[in-house]
This record gives structure tokens, C-alpha cells and sequence, in this order.
């Protein structure tokens, strides 16, 4: 995305997908891949760069360039960024291990000691995270591992690409790494590990500008400043306005993701997952939070029991359906957990489940009962910021599922029973970036100003509507029953367990 | 049906459909019906019994006749048999109150009362039985009431027709009036009703023979005794060899009723309906239970996600997905409480569940997780007969369903972990009313005997499959432990009130 910094237009963008994309079974030279790893591969990256770069920077003067990118996604690099995939083209364990390869049996062996670095990070290692997929590359590839001199989130490692040497984003190595200001990375959890990590700096930060040679592959002139690479999920939040404390910001999608900036930090509410200072936004404390499975859950419905030829077809005959009926018409309620639960059970062996069926049931009714489950998920999450001392001024909902499904966010607006702003931008999250490499050059002074002048300009606003409100506020007391009662996840775990 | 009293073969059938079917809107008359009454007219009961009798018995000797019927379907007549309707054709109350028409008021103010005599039915008065409408007519119709002479289920009127004497079946009033053989029907529930009924006579016992009017309506010849008139849902016993005891039979419809032949008296499990001796067969303890709603369920989750083109072709195409699937196979678990429950929680307000979505769940994992729920239901009713120190030798599936969904049965089968038997048998209530003529009249001897020579010759026999069986332990427990905890009642009454 390429934005003109005097008006702050979107003048150009440009997609160039990876060339060797997600790699589950061949490695590029034909090795196979073992079951269970996804992986990309970092030359990817740079090939993309250069195209995307040339295409929307050739002879023009570029002030800054940031860049939003999945984690964890690591990959074991020279010390001079060389990735290792380079050197051992046949081993798995070389190249990127993205965000989505779960090395969870390393995670729960880290897991079972006392582990204070947590506190931050609901208490566990994730089997996405970096921790555990380094603790993986030292068990099965310890020549390799031997070989690495640094260990490094792909979107660091661009950065270093981009600029000519290493420098870390504080987003990265918090959520994804448990590094801290006061404590660092966490000690002792992975053999070498500590050496091949580096002092990260916040978001906005200048990690350099850009190389001579890249300037000389993609013509771009001007200063370049490249800032420190920012978690995409995070990215997108100056471009929506959400660069003041006391935001709720939720960003739905196939998962739903939920940020909530603070000026003010609380021990964690059980169930949010992580927080750090300075990793998303300056000098605010972003809290973190999730649902697995959000429009997956109506998409999963909807491809299994379709209404139209495709899946376009079906979302609008059962949208059509819903938007005529009141809240909770079927007198239905639905666990929105067929992703499993992150808050406030950390639990992935949770299901979903759908209560209160009778022969007269709709498949529109079920449908309905299925969003009104999502945002009672929603809800779950958000009663934890004022419940733990942490305001909330406004809701934001971004994403595209939340421009195309007003009726989605008409109900998370009646069951927050508060007024939700859907910010009317295109790309945000790449705008987010933008805005990111506008703070580092200096283009502006703040993120605020980035906001204001990259930024979505206009906000829908959506009042709950009393009635439905007061409604929900019922039919969230019977979610709430079933959800914290150890008679449902109990059913829930011998059904796993069988 | 016409059978042959030497060789057993079913001679010819004759249907014949009442000209008035059920009336909920309008009476013959042009008088609107209220709201909530479901009424049949008398005369087309004697209409069908002329054109049927006439039909299958011009010329013949017939040895005995016997009736299988609705109840409790009572309608008030004059002392020498006539029918109120004729009389008052403008009062709703004058006509049979179908089993369906609901008295549910009078009922509850019965049930506020301490009755005793409901030790052997639940514990209350269901709105569907006759003390509840005798009391809903002498308190809306009072005059129509005081013309009242007898009060009487409609298969015991049209026995009194075709013989000309009253002969009340002693299932009708023990099961839908509360009947017993020491303490006669309860007093002091329905000002008036006492002297207009009378004492019942065990099954299998004649009402008379066919009188002179009516043979020479028929052309009927020989002793064509009558037998009293039996409930439908318990009246096939004999036709699919249910005729002693320790028999445990299911008979699988758009609901489910089972039926459990004792020679001992057991206080009630709890749950259990209703039980009477000689109300059902001779010299037996005949206990009653149900599911509200069995193949009900599967059509309505048919009807709602269809797969073809009808029904037909729906039910086909999961029944093939389904008939590939291992037990539980989309670990699910269904609540089978779509219409209610009845046993054990009595309570109407109980609704279907379904547990363990989970986006990779498939249509057919659902359907499949809906039969096993039914499944489970039956099991809770089976159960509780052993643990109530009433002994279970055989387990027999009747009805079409039973027939035409032979996965099902192997279903039931897996999870009773025992032997079931489908009695291979055509038009098998019919047929056990015929053994109930055949025993009044005495063309058999016993009911053994009637079931030897003219019910079904051949049982398929279902064994368990071990692996199965030992699954559906492990899945029935989930069920138990979602079924029985207050948990999953609390919510389900929370979305009732709603």
C-alpha cells in the first residue's frame, strides 16, 4: 500500500503472493515434509518485497515503510541474516515455521515447570510460539540448531533485509517470546537460545533505512526509513483510530481477535492471554484476546447445511432469514466454542454446543442462535477489562466481516448493550502500517496524527437497541450457566476423550 | 383385518376413513370449536364399523371381534347409549375429546390435591386423560354435564353399540382414569363422574356378541363375540408374541411408547407412567413409559437440511452416510428431549441438545448423533426395570420404523447391549385385536396360544456388537452425566421462559 504522506491518500497497492506458498509435504528440492510442520520460505519474502516495493516505490520519495507481519513465525538465520534454508535446503527444520505449526508437546514440557515469566501470558507457552518452536529445532535438528546464530521472527528478519541489520519488534518479543523490559527474555528455557534472540524496540521505532542495494533493486529514493515490523493482528489498530487508552477493539474475522489499549496496567484478568507495554501501541499497554473460531463457526454452518448455490448465496438466504427475527426467536442458545475456548478456560478441547432445540426449530433460528453465541463469546471477553479495573470508552469493530454483516454488529451492539464504531476504511491493515513507517521516518510526529491523517475518516456508529439489549441480557445469564458449569465441559471432555 | 381362525392368514383389510376426521375449527353443525379442542364425531365411528364389518364379514362365521383405540377419547351419551352430539350438535362438549384435546387446567388443579391414587401413575393427572375432561366439561358445560349419563372412552361406546350392552376394557380405565381392582375409580376428583362409569372388565373378556341390529346391518354369522376394547398402543402385545412376562417392547413412532409385561407388582420406578394388571394382557402387570418424540426428531432434522428431492429421498441419503459411520463417530452427543421428556423428569419443558461441535462436524455426524440420542433415551427407560428388580428376558422393536430402519435396531441393540427382536409381522395392531376376539370368543385358549396361530411366525434377531456396545457405554455416561444435572435443566427452562 503506498499512501501519499501530504493528503493521505491510498495512491497504489499491490499483492504478490508467495512463491512457494504454505509448504506442509515437499520442502522446494523435493524433500518431504514431516506431518504436523507448516512452513514458508523466507526468499519468499524478499521476492515479494522487491516486487511490491518497485511496483509502488520506483522514482518515487518514500518517508518510511512498515510492515505488519503473522507470529510466531521464526526461522534460524547466519549472523549475518543468511536464513538456514539457504545452507540446508533439505531440512524441514531451516526454514520459516509459520505462526500456525504447533509445536505443542514442547510447549507442555515447558510448560511443567514454574514459569513466573508467564504472569503476562495466561500462564502457558503456546505451542505456537516462539519459545517452544525453538525448544523443537534444539530436540530434533541439533546440528542445526548448533548452526543458527539467530533466531528470528520473519518479520524481523525482512526488516533486517530491508535495512542491513537486525533490529527486533518489542510486539514480537513480548506476546510471541515473553521478553519483558524489566526481565528480558525469559532464562533457561531453551539451551542457546538467549544468544540467538535480540533486545527488541517498540513500535514506531526506526529499525534503520533502507540498504543501498535495496534502494538500487527498487528505486526508491528519499529517506526510507524502515520502522521495527508490528504483529499483523496489531498493525492494523492507528488506521482505525485505536490510538487512545480505553479502546476495545475487535477484529473479526475467520477467528475473532480482541485488543484492548491501556494506560494503566492490571495483573492480567484470567482468560486474556497476554499484555505488553510499547509492542502495539506507544506508551499504552495492550491487552490481548481471542476467539478461535468466529465467522468460521457460520461458514462451517453454512457449508454443511447450504441454502443457495455457493457459499455467497447461502450466507445471504440465511442473513435474509436472520434480519427478520427477534433476539433469540428460537429460544435457542449456542456455546460459540467449536474452535475450542481461549477466555476464559484456555481449553481447546471445549466444543460447541446448542441448547434448547424442539421439533419446531429453524435452521434460520439456529443460525441466529449460532451469531448470538459469538457475540456472547464477545462479551465474555469484554465484561473482563471493567470487571478488572480497566475501563472501556469505546468499541471498535474493524474487519471486513464487520462492514459486510451489519447485522452482525447491530447484535454485538445490543448484547455489549454499548455503542459500536465500524471504522469505514479500506486495507487497513496495511494503512496501520503505513502508519507505523510514518511515526518512525518522523512524517508524523505522533500515532494520533497518523490516524488522523492516514486513517479511517469516517465511523459508523451503532446504538444498541434497549429492548434486544434487555433481551440478551437474559439470554446471556443462560450462556453464562452452561458455560461455567463443570456438568457441560465435563460432557465436553469425555467426547474428546473417546 | 379378517383372519382366518384355522390357518392364521391374514384373509383382507379394509380401511375406512371418518367422514368428520379430527375436528378442530368446525362442528358438523357449522358451530365453531374453541381454541384448543381437538374433537371426533361418534356416528363416524359406528359409520366404519358398519362398511368395514359389512366388508370383511357379509356371509362369514365369525368367532370374535375386537378393537384396538385411541384413548383416553371419552364422550358423554345418554343412559341407553346415545351419544350427546345428536342432541346438542351445537356443544363442542358433547362430542369426543380426542386423547390429543388437552385439559391441562384441570389437570393441574387435580394434581394440587393429595391423590393416592396416582401411586401408579406418576404421581399426576396428565391434561390427555379422562378425569381431567370429565372435569373440563362439568365446569364449561354444566348443563350438558347433568344430561350426562355415562361417561365413557369412545372404543368402549362403539363396543356398547355393536352389542348393545355397556362393557367397559379395564386398560382404558386403569390407564386413563385411574381405575384399580381394590379401590375402583378415585372419588371426589369430578362431581357426578362416579355414576357415570362403571366397573371394567380384565382384556381378553367379552363384551357380548354382535347383537341382531347389527348382524343384520353386517350380514355377520356365527358367535361373533366382542371383546372389550383395548388401547392402540398396547393392543399389537399379542400379534408380535409380547404375551408373557419379563418382555420389555418398544414401539418406535413418530413417538415411542414401551411397555413392560411383569407377573410382579414393583412400587414405580420413578418415571415410569403407569402401571395395571389385566389392563393390557391377562394375569399380567403391564408398565407404561415413552419418548415424546423419537422419529419425529430425525424427520424434523430431515426436513429441515434436506438431501433430496422429498423426505423420502432425504432420509435415504443419511441413513446411507449415517450406516458408514462408527459409533459416535463425530463425537457428539444429542439430547433426545425434542418434544419434552417424560421419563424421568416428567417435564415438558425440557428441549433437545446437541454437544460437541466442532467446525469439522458433518451433517450426517449430527443425524447420526440424533439416533444415538433416542437411543439413549430408550436405554434411561430400560434401565430402570432391572434396577427396580424387574427383570428383562426379551427385548422386542416393533412397529414400521422398527422394520424399515434396520440401523437403527442395530443401534438400540449396541447401546442395550442386549439381543433385540423385530417381530416380522404386517399390520400387527390389527392382528392383536383380532387375538383379543379370538381369546373372548374362545377360538384360542390363552393369549399364548392366539399369538402362536396368528401373530408373527418370524423374529429377526439383533445381537449387540461388542466393540459398539462397549462405546455407547462410554458415550451413554456423557449423556447421564449432561441429562441429569441441574446444569443443563436450568438453561433449558431459562430459554422456555424467555
Amino acid at each position: 500500500m503506498l499512501i501519499d504522506a501530504e493528503s493521505g491518500h491510498q495512491v497504489a497497492h499491490h499483492v504478490h503472493p508467495y512463491r512457494h506458498g504454505i509448504m506442509t509435504t515437499v520442502l522446494p528440492e523435493g524433500s518431504s515434509i514431516p506431518s504436523g510442520f507448516t512452513l514458508q520460505n523466507a526468499n519468499d519474502y524478499t521476492e515479494a518485497a522487491a516486487n511490491i516495493l518497485s511496483r509502488l516505490g520506483r522514482g518515487r520519495t518514500i518517508h518510511g515503510i512498515g510492515l505488519g507481519f503473522t507470529a510466531s513465525s521464526p526461522l534460524p538465520a547466519s549472523a549475518d541474516g543468511v536464513p538456514l534454508s539457504r545452507q540446508y535446503p533439505g531440512d524441514p527444520h531451516a526454514y520459516v515455521k509459520l505462526w500456525k505449526h504447533n509445536a505443542q508437546a514442547y510447549a507442555d514440557s515447558i510448560n511443567c515447570r514454574p514459569a513466573p515469566f508467564l504472569d503476562n501470558f495466561g500462564g502457558r507457552v503456546s505451542g505456537e510460539w516462539l519459545l517452544a518452536k525453538a525448544a523443537q529445532i534444539a530436540a530434533e535438528a541439533p546440528a542445526l540448531w548448533a548452526a543458527t546464530d539467530r533466531y528470528i521472527e520473519s518479520g524481523d528478519w525482512l526488516v533486517w533485509q530491508l535495512t542491513g541489520q537486525e533490529a527486533r519488534g518489542l510486539g514480537f518479543a513480548a506476546f510471541k517470546a515473553q521478553f519483558s523490559a524489566e526481565a528480558g527474555y525469559p532464562e533457561g528455557i531453551v539451551e542457546g537460545l538467549h544468544e540467538r534472540l535480540s533486545a527488541p524496540l517498540p513500535v514506531g521505532s526506526a529499525a534503520g533505512t533502507l540498504s543501498a542495494e535495496w534502494r538500487d533493486v527498487t528505486g526508491i529514493q528519499g529517506a526510507a526509513v524502515v520502522a521495527v515490523a508490528v504483529i499483523d493482528s496489531h498493525v492494523l489498530l492507528p488506521a482505525i483510530g485505536a490510538v487512545s487508552p480505553r479502546c476495545f477493539v475487535g477484529a473479526l474475522g475467520t477467528s475473532a481477535a480482541y485488543l484492548y489499549l491501556g494506560d494503566a496496567y492490571r495483573p492480567l484478568p484470567p482468560g486474556i492471554e497476554g499484555v505488553a507495554f510499547d509492542g502495539s501501541m506507544r506508551q499504552l499497554w495492550c491487552y490481548e484476546a481471542g476467539q478461535p473460531s468466529f465467522g468460521d463457526t457460520l461458514a462451517w454452518f453454512v457449508r454443511t447445511f447450504p441454502r443457495g448455490k455457493d457459499m455467497q448465496a447461502s450466507f445471504l438466504a440465511y442473513n435474509e432469514e436472520v434480519a427478520a427475527l427477534a433476539p433469540a426467536a428460537g429460544r435457542l442458545v449456542a456455546i460459540d466454542w467449536l474452535g475450542g475456548n481461549r477466555v476464559p478456560f484456555a481449553d481447546g478441547n471445549l466444543t460447541g454446543l446448542l441448547a434448547g432445540l424442539t421439533r419446531h426449530t429453524t435452521a434460520g433460528e439456529i443460525y441466529l442462535a449460532l451469531m448470538e453465541g459469538l457475540c456472547f463469546g464477545a462479551q465474555t471477553i469484554f465484561d473482563l477489562f471493567p470487571s478488572g479495573g480497566l475501563p472501556v470508552d469505546r468499541v471498535l469493530m474493524a474487519s471486513g466481516l464487520a462492514r459486510a454483516n451489519p447485522l452482525l454488529i447491530q447484535m454485538m451492539a445490543d448484547v455489549l448493550d454499548c455503542r459500536v464504531e465500524v471504522p469505514e476504511i479500506e486495507n487497513a491493515t496495511a494503512v496501520g502500517a503505513a502508519i507505523h513507517g510514518a511515526v518512525a521516518s518522523g512524517a508524523v510526529e505522533t500515532y494520533a496524527e497518523g490516524a488522523a491523517r492516514f486513517g479511517a475518516q469516517r465511523f459508523t456508529h451503532i446504538e444498541p437497541q434497549p429492548a434486544n439489549a434487555s433481551r440478551y441480557r437474559s439470554v446471556y445469564e443462560i450462556y453464562r450457566g452452561l458455560t461455567s458449569g463443570g456438568t457441560v465441559h465435563s460432557a465436553m471432555h469425555g467426547l474428546r476423550d473417546l
